[in-house]
C-alpha cells in the first residue's frame, strides 16, 4: 500500500464497515468468530462482488493480506471498546458514509479501467459501496437495511452520476473524487438528520 | 441486439421477471430504489450466476446496457400502472413462464457452447431460469418460493431433458426450442391450474 | 476420479454434507426438488465459492459429473431411509466433521497451488469447509448455524493453522493432513459433547 489520500480514505472506509459489521453481529448475539466473519464480509463484500462480476480474480482481499489484518484488528478493538464507541455514533455514521463514498468511487474507477459504459460504472460503484451491507443483513436474516431506510444506494448512484458530470465539465479527477465524497456524505447526513426517505409503494 | 425470435422472447422474459421482482418488492414496501434493485436482480440474477459459474466475465448485463434500460423502464412502468397490471395476473404468469422456458434454453445452450455434459447443461439452464427468483426471495427475507410451491425448477429440468431428447431424435434446434418453451409453459399452467405439487417430506 | 485416501474421504464428506442438507430441507417441509437443491448447495457450496473467489472456472462440480450423481443418490437414499438414519445421529455428525476437516484441507491446498499467503490459504480452507452450510441456512431463512452454535469455523481455522505448523516442523504433507482431520473431528466431538462454545458478546 502506497500512502496517498485515496488509500487513507479507503482504509478509513474499511475500518468503518468493519465496525458496522461488528455492531450488527453483536446485536444478534453471535459468538466472536461469527462477529469476525460478519465484520469481514461487511468490509470486503462489495469489492468481492465487484471483482467477481468483472472476473478480476483472485479477488482483491486475497491479494492484499493487509486489509484482512486491518479488519481483524478493527473488529477486535470494537468488541473491547464497544461501550465506549457507542457514544460516538455520529463519528461512526460519518466514517460509514465516507466509506460508502470512497468505495463507490473505487468501483466506478474500476469500471472505467475495464472499459465499461458510464451507466455500468455507476452500477459497479453502487455495488462496491452497498453490497457489504446487503450480505451482512442477509446473513443476519433481516431485510437488508438498504432496502428499507434512508437513501443509501441512491446516494451512490447520484454520487457516481455526479462524478461523470464533473469529469464531463473538465474537472480534474482528484478534485471530482473529493467533491463526490463530500456530496455523498453531506447527502447522507441531511437524509438522516431530516429523516428523509424516498416514498414507498404499497397496496 | 439482432431482432430474431430468441431475442424477442428473451426480452419478454426479462420484462416478465422485472415485473415479478417489482411486485414482490412493492409488497414488502421497499422504497423505489429498493424496488428497482429487486427488479434488476430478479431479471439478471439467473444469467449472472450462470456466467460466474462458467467464468464468462464481465457478466452479460455489464456488456449490454440495453437489458438494464429495459428493466429500468419496465419496473418504472409497473410501479405507475401496477393497479392496472394486477388485473392481468394471468398474462403476467404466462410471461413469467415464457421467461423461465427461454432462460432455461439460453442456459442450456451456453453450457453446450462451453462443452459441458448434458446433465451439467440442464443444471446450468435450471440455474439461469430459477436463480433470479431465488435471490429476490432471499433478499426479501422469505423462503424462496421455488422451494415451497408449484413445480418450478422441476419444469426447467424436465424442459432441459426434453431438449436433449428432441435433439437426440434429430429435431432441428429451433423447433426443439419452441417445443421446450411450449412444454414448460403448458406444464406450469397445468400445475397452477390444478394446484399440482410434488409431495413433501416431513417428520 | 483416482481412488486414493483423499478421494475416499472427500466422497465421504460430500455424502455427509448431502445428508445434512437433505435433513435441513426436510425439516422445512420443502418439496423433493427443493430438498435435492438444498442437498446439492450444501455439498458443493463451499467449493463453488472457493473456485469463484480464485477465478478457477468453470467451477469444480461442473467439470466432474460424478459428484452431482453422488449427491443425487445420497439425497434420495436419505429421503427413503431417513427414519432409519435418524438413529445414527452420531455417525452423521462424525461424517459431517470429517467432511469439514477434509474440505478445509482441500481449500488450503488449492490456496497453496494458487500461490496465496498462509493466512489466505486458511481463509480459503475455512470458506470451503463452511460455506455450504451458510448458503443452506440462508436459503432456508434461518441465521446460519455456524454463527450461533458450536465452534465450527473456529475448528477450520485452527485446523488450517495446525497444518501449516506441522509442515513448518517438517512433517510429511500426507501425515499432516490426517493429523489435521483427526484434530478437527476430535475438537468438534469435544465441543459438542461438553457443549463448549465461544462466549458471546451482547449489550
Amino acid at each position: 500500500m502506497n500512502i496517498d489520500t485515496t488509500d487513507v480514505i479507503e482504509v478509513l472506509g474499511t475500518i468503518s464497515f468493519a465496525i458496522s459489521g461488528t455492531f450488527a453481529a453483536v446485536q444478534k448475539r453471535l459468538d466472536p468468530f461469527g462477529v469476525l466473519i460478519i465484520a469481514f464480509v461487511t468490509s470486503i463484500g462489495g469489492g468481492t462482488v465487484r471483482d467477481l462480476l468483472l472476473g478480476d480474480t483472485p479477488v482483491a482481499w486475497m491479494r492484499d493480506v493487509n486489509y484482512c489484518l486491518l479488519i481483524l484488528v478493527t473488529s477486535i478493538l470494537t468488541l473491547f471498546f464497544k461501550h465506549h464507541i457507542k457514544k460516538f455514533k455520529v463519528t461512526l455514521f460519518l466514517f460509514d458514509s465516507l466509506g460508502l463514498g470512497l468505495f463507490t468511487l473505487v468501483g466506478v474507477q474500476k469500471g472505467i479501467v475495464f472499459g465499461l459504459e458510464p451507466g455500468m460504472c455507476i452500477a459497479l460503484g453502487t455495488i462496491t459501496g452497498c453490497f457489504g451491507g446487503i450480505i451482512r443483513d442477509t446473513l443476519l436474516n433481516t431485510i437488508p437495511l438498504i432496502f428499507r431506510k434512508e437513501i443509501y444506494a441512491t446516494a451512490c448512484i447520484a454520487g457516481g452520476a455526479l462524478y461523470f458530470g464533473l469529469l464531463y465539465f473538465g474537472l480534474a479527477a482528484d478534485i471530482a473524487k473529493i467533491a463526490v465524497i463530500v456530496f455523498i456524505v453531506t447527502l447522507r447526513i441531511l437524509v438522516v438528520k431530516y429523516k428523509l426517505a424516498l416514498p414507498r409503494f404499497g397496496y
